[in-house]
């Protein structure tokens, strides 16, 4: 068990140091003497988990999609919008998201490592078919079609933002872009309950990681 | 008069050979005499109207807001939409949209010659302040946060479309935008008047021809 965790615990280390080092000086400059080193780990402990700088990119892909910032809601619609805004409010301060953004961004990397695009979509459709399972969504919704929609927007958005405001307006622009769709999507009764406030990103990632200290036990070692 | 024709024409001819080489080849990648060689001007006529490879790209940057494809409508909202779908429509059959699209995507390229992407925004925020002064527009809507959520999103929906289909759903994609994001902008009154079906950029281009032909006199010297 105890080496179950710190195995766990080398391969985030592994994955944050190669975010951080893809983000800064590009997949290409990269090199892996630079990622042993921000990590702070064994050659061995690193090859142990990643074979490759290419097995690093694709983990760092993988990585995007977390479920550390899930929070359970009575709405899954609000579910669905908490991980377009948590994700808002995280974009400038993780080196994981960045990196993934750039690894995505660029054709080259994309045709050798893939991108986190068709997972990000099928997340949305995921949500977006228990909300209509709930009827919170609009009869004629296309749940496919309508996550599609949304996370190109997303996209295009985050580029926007990232190119006129280096991210700061980034939680301010999600907001806007999802009460710009939502009226299409929603049922009225949906509609009138969801929270899509520029700071719902903050809380909802300040309350995920209260809940998550309250979970886990103080550690012996500390 | 003919002399100012003639000059039109060498500029056009211009703007739309630098279009092609760009797209092909990158910018860095592409030569003046490529471009020469391409539009079939003598290097004189060329360096008449563009100074430099440099004064080329930004033309071409500019020369993708046209309004070749401008039909006037009683509803302003229809306008913007053709706006939006014509474009769509023209992506794929359009060096000049196609090598603006390059520039504008490539930081390096955006420091030097700037984007179109204000000029678009700022389109978009000049017909919805026209729909709105016209009652079309819910109260609700500031046009300029409106026009820039709406660019974003077009921004990243051709992206997708790109990637994933080489454009060739890309008029199916904005149509579908239009949809998720028109019932938040539009009154209902002016909502159930709009045309935002698949072909509605095919059909806007046939009918701009077809003015365009029955107003010009058939040339002297075909």
């Amino acid at each position: 068990m105890a080496r179950q965790v710190r195995a766990v615990r080398t391969r985030r280390a592994v994955i944050q140091a190669a975010a951080e080092v893809f983000a800064e000086r590009g997949y290409a400059a990269a090199t892996i003497a630079d990622i042993l080193e921000r990590a702070g780990v064994t050659k061995g402990a690193l090859y142990f988990h990643f074979e490759s700088k290419e097995a690093l990119a694709r983990g760092v892909i993988e990585a995007q999609i977390t479920s550390d910032y899930q929070v359970p809601r009575e709405l899954k619609l609000q579910e669905w919008v908490d991980v377009g805004m948590t994700l808002a409010y995280q974009i400038p301060r993780d080196a994981v998201l960045l990196a993934g953004i750039r690894l995505s961004a660029d054709p080259h990397s994309r045709r050798l490592f893939g991108s986190a695009w068709p997972a990000w979509t099928e997340l949305s459709r995921a949500y977006l078919s228990r909300a209509k399972e709930q009827g919170e969504v609009l009869p004629h919704v296309v749940p496919l079609e309508t996550a599609e929609c949304f996370f190109a927007a997303w996209l295009g958005t985050q580029m926007f933002s990232e190119v006129t405001a280096q991210w700061h307006d980034m939680s301010e622009r999600v907001s806007v872009l999802f009460n710009h769709m939502l009226p299409a999507i929603a049922t009225p009764a949906a509609l009138i309950r969801l929270d899509t406030a520029p700071d719902r990103g903050a809380r909802v990632v300040a309350e995920a990681q209260r809940a998550r200290q309250a979970a886990e036990p103080a550690p012996a070692d500390a």
